[in-house]
């Protein structure tokens, strides 16, 4: 059986979609689209094949054509299209954040709650980077003891024009945030932002440092600097009772030249997660036709933007500050 | 349009590409397979759903709901399937040699030269490695000027029992043989064997010094050593006038435990080219419906072969051995 | 010339730089040594040839073939032996730390600026480690621009018995604040201590995390482990506006067996830094020679002492602590 | 008691040599220096205090004031230097190689052998250097099995211009043969020299690949390229029935930085190996003091040139060239 996708968003991300789901996922097909701007959507159909074309998203999500739903419009369309697609009963795969405010992630796990029935996942791709993946196992594993501490380090190149302080928290540091979750297994419970010397290359409070205390106690400290200069570069350490696992930087070859002998990094986070991308997706289709979840549920991209909200708090006032979640639904657990 | 793909060989390797083509290729549907064992036909089936069975294996090449063929059977079936394939007019990738001598090889290219079209694919799936394939990139740039020597070492845990000493130049170096040819862009012309002191852990010379003379100079020096006990690990070292391109071992996490900190080695080639393995096939669906062919052609396969065969004399010899080649047929260039 | 030296210490620290001055410094004579046990001092005269031995290290200092004097004894014994340096005005070399508490440590360099005269050097071998001078030496030449954020590790096996929450600052941290000090040029403004979850196998905090403000905002975090079982492990990772330095673990070889290729870590410090030790003291004796102080001052050594207790009692409150230092005199710049 | 040195060259490694003995070495002294070139002598003295200066160096070696000779002059120079060290009874460190002809390094193992006394010391400095001590540390510990191949790179940036085909032998890869024979601790029997593509930026043979064949049927591969142009890079890799062991580029930190993450080549010889340098004078001074010989003899220094010389006839014949060695005396064994 073949998945109908239908794909809403057309831009940087959505095409990146659209083009791993055409030419390097299984049992799926592309079956339309929607955007604003119809020169975008027609440049995907154009390069990715058939799929019809729709103005209004709302229209794609009931089309009867279509089976689930991939939403990669801007953050702030999230969870009203969310929540539309559990309306019909249609699986969804949400491009991070769930939503905008902690408010509207609320209504969709109390929607999901009432279905009984999970149709929501979360992009939060990095749950199947096989470095993540692989430090979780040998985590579960046991043979390293508990874990005590995490070290995350989230470097850009340069941010986007529109990228404000904030924005470190809610848009770079919320990857740190699921991460922490998905290797720990354990919430947070408390955020510290500490703001070191600023890049004379920026305007904002760049780089940031987010400290998160785990349930259990363990620490996790997030370097998130999103105007590094040198590279995209994404490193995590999991310190355990007796050894410590850390990611290796992705590179294929070494080259001496120059006096030197590098590897390259990536230019952003597109080529970096280009396998977990695509094992997200084949995750998700999969999981569309086994009918068990994989990946981030509505859940998990409720807890990642309300701590991200604590850590704006901690932020703006320089303290640590609690996070409070709601009651964890049993269909989460 | 879905491919319909017909499986030859349900052992090792062939279950392991009904595993990829089921679960991460796009475009394309396992639709028939072929064993002589039902059994392993049926665990085919039962695991990777519907398709076809067929005691036969031309019965599958000749069935109308099969579009392409994977021959994944025993290297001396084929030559033989390879040129069903052709009699038939079906795109055929054929797992690595294209035959088991270099007549029936010739034949293949006969044919293909006498059809004027390429229909066959070999399945040296290195090309498709992301470090060989950056190693190509940046040889072809041209920044590190041209190459000169090339490193190659095949390590293997262990052999199999029916292993040989000829056999360590047909079933491992030939790899390296195909892929200097396809990084460098060059023919070899001369092949050297030699026999460094044998480990006590094997019945046969194991490790061997394959010594290949490309037809521009270019040394490529690869030791083969198929019962190296500590991992699989393939490496290569493109040595050129201004720099060196060297490939990583790959893996995605390092463990600091018990005093050391470490990496570790895939078991065998399939993990360790998993990657090449769901690319190769993604590549040959994708020539499939564009017609424009990718990867290792028949050309290649028979030069693979050629060449492997000159260095069995060489190892009988304890001489090196020229390579003679026919001339190359106008569909391959 | 050649400096005799009269070594105070005969314990694990003393007999290694006796090791060390015997054999592998050059200009430089072991020429006393003293320790309350006889038999310690023995053996240091039977393997590192003849010294004259002194129960009492007063009389060492004063004696008239010491020319300089290296301080290896218990901690709180440091401040008052270098104070009785400089009564004789001999040069002395005093392992860390400079005293046990702030106010000896002032003593000593009020003392040094009544003499307008620097004969202290403090044993933070780490600014001789060709790792940290090249991180230095990069930073201060400027491509990478300014510091930004510095994280460092410090892990041991296993911490000695005798070994307590506060000493993960005094013993260990301190290294961390001097040679952060020593990297960025600056001073420390404040400090805080960050507990997270304890390892299983110490009974008390650890690991711990000191966060150092210094005073132009870099952020410097450390994470102190004591008890880290794997290896001795100390990194530091300095991030700029440019670009970032990171220390290389040191090692000679890589060791590709039994499935995993690795890197040994040494046990403890003494091979971590041994030629950071031998460079500390072919310094030290070429600094006697030519009058020029090198290494880490009477200053930098209250310094330290001072940040620490700033550490101190912020593991005690759990919050930070505000650093209050002395005005520094003018010799000290 | 400190052994007072004559050194008998004041260019290049003279220079290096008399820094290192002045400034970092213990138990000795520079206390004659002797070159054709009085300024070159002048700056000795001038840079590394008070030593007696000589035109004529058999006036140096013959002189009281010395007690051990260290010969840093022209290669052609060192046997005849040699030679007179032995008439007088000095020890003598002799740069490599020992002696510009086979029949000269006979003539003073000869002497050494009549003497019953072992005087001579070959400057191969290698054996010094950790990477190569580990290595053979590791081989003999027998974890890892017998050795089987031995893979061996050397790269200059850029040869002198005095530089010929045949000194890639007896200048370079000579060092191979030594550090292959000190790890393997056996005799070559054979050498192949294989002559790739050359680069463009030499006029020469350039690189070429040194096959050796130990007597026990270890294969060594050694790439020797004068002008890799990116570097000085020395690496080696032991293959053996278990594992392998290879030596880490040594360098103390790794730079992020413009797209990509990079370590330093030294830029020659002398940074690469300082620290094999310093050591190599070290064990030298103290085997003077012990009497028990320390680093390579004149029998190694003998063996080293033959091979070399069988290198240079396969060479010239483009065929494997049988070593013929004389007997071993007894007083090398």
């Amino acid at each position: 059986m073949t998945i109908r996708v239908g794909l809403i968003g057309a831009g940087v991300m959505g095409s990146d979609h659209a083009r791993i789901l055409s030419t390097a996922v299984s049992g799926v097909e592309l079956s339309a689209v929607s955007d604003p701007e119809a020169a975008r959507m027609a440049r995907i159909v154009e390069t990715f094949g058939p799929a019809r074309m729709f103005t209004d998203p709302v229209d794609l999500i009931r089309d009867g054509g279509v089976d689930a739903v991939l939403i990669a419009s801007p953050d702030q369309t999230h969870g009203a299209l969310a929540l539309a697609c559990l309306d019909v009963g249609k699986p969804v795969l949400c491009e991070k954040p769930l939503a905008a405010s902690v408010e509207e992630c609320v209504r969709v796990i109390g929607k999901e709650q009432a279905m009984g029935k999970r149709l929501v996942t979360v992009g939060y791709m990095r749950r199947f980077d096989p470095g993540y993946v692989e430090m979780k196992r040998r985590l579960d594993g046991g043979e390293l003891g508990a874990a005590l501490v995490m070290h995350c380090i989230h470097r850009n190149v340069a941010a986007p024009s529109f990228m404000t302080a904030p924005m470190l928290i809610t848009n770079s540091a919320v990857h740190e945030i699921d991460i922490s979750r998905f290797v720990l297994g354990r919430e947070v419970r408390r955020v510290s932002v500490v703001t070191p010397r600023r890049t004379r290359l920026s305007n904002m409070q760049d780089p940031q440092i987010v400290l998160l205390e785990m349930n259990d106690g363990v620490v996790v400290d997030a370097e998130i600097f999103v105007n590094a200069q040198y590279g995209y570069d994404v490193r995590a350490e999991l310190v355990c009772e007796k050894g410590s696992i850390s990611l290796t930087p992705p590179h294929d070859v070494t080259v001496a030249h120059s006096g030197s002998e590098s590897f390259a990094f990536p230019d952003d986070w597109r080529p970096r997660f280009a396998l977990a991308y695509r094992s997200e997706l084949q995750a998700w289709v999969g999981a569309i036709g086994s009918g068990v979840p994989a990946g981030a549920s509505a859940w998990d991209g409720y807890v990642a933007t309300a701590v991200a909200n604590a850590g704006l708090k901690s932020l703006a006032s320089g303290e640590p500050t609690e996070v409070k979640l709601e009651a964890r639904p049993a269909c989460y657990s």
